[in-house]
């Protein structure tokens, strides 16, 4: 291990080091693939088992959908193939063979879907279908980044039909919601909920719902989508239901995805300082590691200690490790934990045995107690929600001050790229405008429910919306 | 729905039509793929979940490593490329343009896994290092069927390196006793466990252990499998780690796979009836159904004790549901619960009320029992507990009935094929006897720790074990 780069002058260089360095993620041998190594894939199985659990509650059932799509599939929906045909990983041989028609690695699974979708919607009795994979997706990536942009990533992705539009539309906003719960309440990140301008949504879709944060770097994360489909690709694939009324009609359809492993970068950068990880303790493996101060003739008595305290911790379901190597510092695994992100360090040795005490230290600002030894499993549930509750108040005062507000780009557009900051501004709806903001390599995040600016950032005409203008990743 | 093929007269057109009906998968668009529909994926999950649990308890932790594997990477461990290169599936195209070197789609992952082992494996310090991935994986099929050979299917690959020959053994033996108990506990399904001959084992493995069972036609199906790979991938992969007497040495490789969605197959064929599917209780997604008996005048509170037994049978973590679609008969009902294969069907109705009682009905045997309303819920998850032991010991003594005992390969090799029976026999070891066997479309599937037979099943010569000859899904 080597010391990690200035967070503060070199945050992307920073980034690169510490993903590498706590063991979350190397590397595949293919250009922009990655490997998931244990310790990241624990955390990504955190966030899965939160956002898995609330998919089934909120009514919906999980299902496989295979990976090979054929290529004429994509092209019945005219934007998505648009939207989607730089991307695609194309397999053209098999079994020895020339295929007859080139298969593309599933981007996202609508037409697929869809397409069975036809087959199994016939009456309004069929209705709604509310279904969600976990699977690996691909597209191919020109400057990929661990994580953040990867060839292949994993994700879940909902598709669900239903009667009607308003129908459609509550559950597009119930699933937007849920993931707003899970980045906020689980990762810690505040977002900034909207709608995508024309642009910037889903290729293929009606509405696009998004949640966004920001980075300390000032540039915006996409950290969810929820869309509205409405009938576009129930036309393209001849998805028809006889209604109660006996009339045959298409249905409404939804897509959403609140959770890519590319969320995993997010809670990275949030939330990351100069010593390394900081993991919110809602998504750490380890909640809680151990680190017993070993002397000689006290080595048992300090492990059993440590061991008692542990049990304790897993009968409130804590997570917990003991690191007991023998061979190793204290300080070198103080120095390896911190690097890791483990919320809360407990410290035992001989002497504090004796006085039948334990020391804690928080990751996130290092604050050390002196704890009663045999109390301190009790505590430790309502210090983890605190620290939780402190992470994300923490990230939100800085998304604040990352956020300005500016009347025309041409007074704040040269300051997104030179101070990192996002910025409120007012639209008037055209393409036109919204093409000026490439020049700062800036894109409208989302539009957002207010409307204070009177008008537009670049023209004359009076702002339709507010929205939020920003870099991203 | 329309009624199933007799299952004892036409067992292969029983199976096609009773995992449409039921409603476990359907055809993908691709020849050879599949969609894993809801009922079908969640009892998956239930198996899932129970061999991750046991996967993560020995010692091991989950990864994800890349669905791309260059094509170099499989020519690297000779006969692992001839083994496997019929069945791949090549990338070309990516990205708008030609690729330099093809991509391979996994068919397995111990080439680039090994790829990384040899980066991540320096010091004996880093061994042993025990990693699993849940995966999709594509092996392009030429006579596909749903589940059991399918061009994408899902499963989970196991991948360990250690120090010793004899650690990688006794890995090799825990994770085969694992899948053992998967099988024989959680399925329902008896196995017969061995070594693979030469021929049969794993393309690059010094000695593959399989766990075969034989499903009701006669054939056996390879339910998992644990190879003792040694150092052919360590030395073509340059993985090399400093020993503890600061000798540089190949590390000793094992790779396992003990649950594919092939193993739904397994159980579907070996518990299934004439009225469609009996799923063993243990991974059954639904355990109970409760069927309200409507009558007008009694709808609430007949919803109302079914409501009370649910939650009961909750508490006791018991999968329970309610068909409470009052535009349905009971008698639909019925027909399509037992279809679905739910182990336990509780009738409740207006007489049943009066009298405080409810009807339970088990899917295994159509037993019906009047039990008391105030306790069935306690009752039945010994109730299940039974089924699941019943499920076991009828699969048991039907497997016991399909395997014969066979002196001399032109007396049983006709009845392999014209009896749908397996055979126990002797062998001499030798490839040129094994060959033999294909005139009646059987293989050997493991070698047994018995010596029972004097001869080889073909030549003159003493056998050298016995072995079980069978077709094979």
């Amino acid at each position: 291990m080597t010391k990690l780069p200035n967070i503060n002058t070199n945050f992307s260089d920073w980034y690169n080091d510490v993903i590498y360095q706590a063991e979350l993620v190397d590397n595949g041998p293919v250009r922009g693939t990655m490997v998931i190594r244990p310790y990241g894939w624990a955390i990504w199985e955190q966030i899965q088992a939160r956002l898995d659990k609330r998919i089934k509650e909120t009514g919906h059932q999980n299902a496989a959908f295979p990976l090979f799509i054929p290529e004429s599939f994509l092209k019945k929906e005219a934007s998505h193939i648009e939207g989607f045909a730089p991307e695609l990983a194309v397999v053209t041989h098999a079994g020895g063979k020339q295929l007859e028609e080139p298969l593309v690695i599933r981007p996202t699974s609508e037409t697929i879907i869809h397409s069975m979708f036809a087959k199994w919607i016939n009456s309004w009795r069929d209705l709604p279908l509310k279904l969600n994979q976990w699977a690996n997706v691909v597209r191919w990536e020109m400057r990929p980044r661990p994580f953040l942009r990867t060839t292949e990533f994993y994700w879940h992705e909902g598709h669900t039909a239903h009667e009607t539009e308003e129908e459609a539309h509550a559950e597009v906003l119930m699933m937007l919601n849920e993931f707003v719960d899970l980045v906020q309440n689980y990762l810690a990140i505040p977002v900034q909920t909207g709608i995508k301008s024309e642009n910037e949504r889903f290729a293929g879709a009606d509405k696009t719902y998004t949640l966004e944060a920001i980075m300390p770097d000032g540039k915006a994360l996409q950290m969810g989508t929820s869309h509205l489909l409405s009938q576009n690709f129930a036309k393209a694939f001849d998805i028809k239901f006889q209604d109660r009324e006996e009339n045959v009609k298409h249905p409404f359809l939804t897509s959403w995805c609140g959770a890519t492993t590319r969320l995993m970068g997010s809670w990275i950068m949030t939330h990351g300082d100069e010593k390394g990880l900081v993991i919110p303790p809602k998504i750490a493996p380890i909640q809680v590691v151990i680190i017993p101060i070993y002397k000689e003739g006290f080595i048992d008595s300090v492990n059993q200690a440590a061991e008692k305290i542990s049990e304790d911790l897993k009968k409130h379901n804590v997570r917990v490790e003991i690191d007991s190597d023998q061979s190793k510092s204290p300080g070198s695994k103080f120095f390896k934990w911190e690097l890791k992100g483990v919320p809360l360090r407990l410290e035992i040795g001989p002497k504090d045995l004796e006085k039948k005490q334990v020391v804690l230290t928080d990751r996130l600002t290092s604050t050390k107690q002196i704890l009663d030894i045999d109390t301190v499993a009790d505590l430790i549930p309502s210090i983890l929600d605190e620290l939780q509750k402190e992470m994300f108040e923490k990230a939100k005062k800085r998304m604040i001050s990352n956020i300005s507000e500016g009347e025309k780009l041409s007074d704040f557009g040269p300051k997104i790229d030179k101070e990192s900051k996002a910025y409120k501004t007012g639209w008037c709806k055209s393409s036109e405008c919204e093409k000026e903001l490439k020049k700062y390599k800036a894109t409208i995040r989302c539009l957002l429910d207010s409307k204070k600016f009177k008008e537009c950032f670049n023209c004359d005409k009076p702002s339709q919306t507010d929205v939020l203008v920003a870099k991203s990743y």
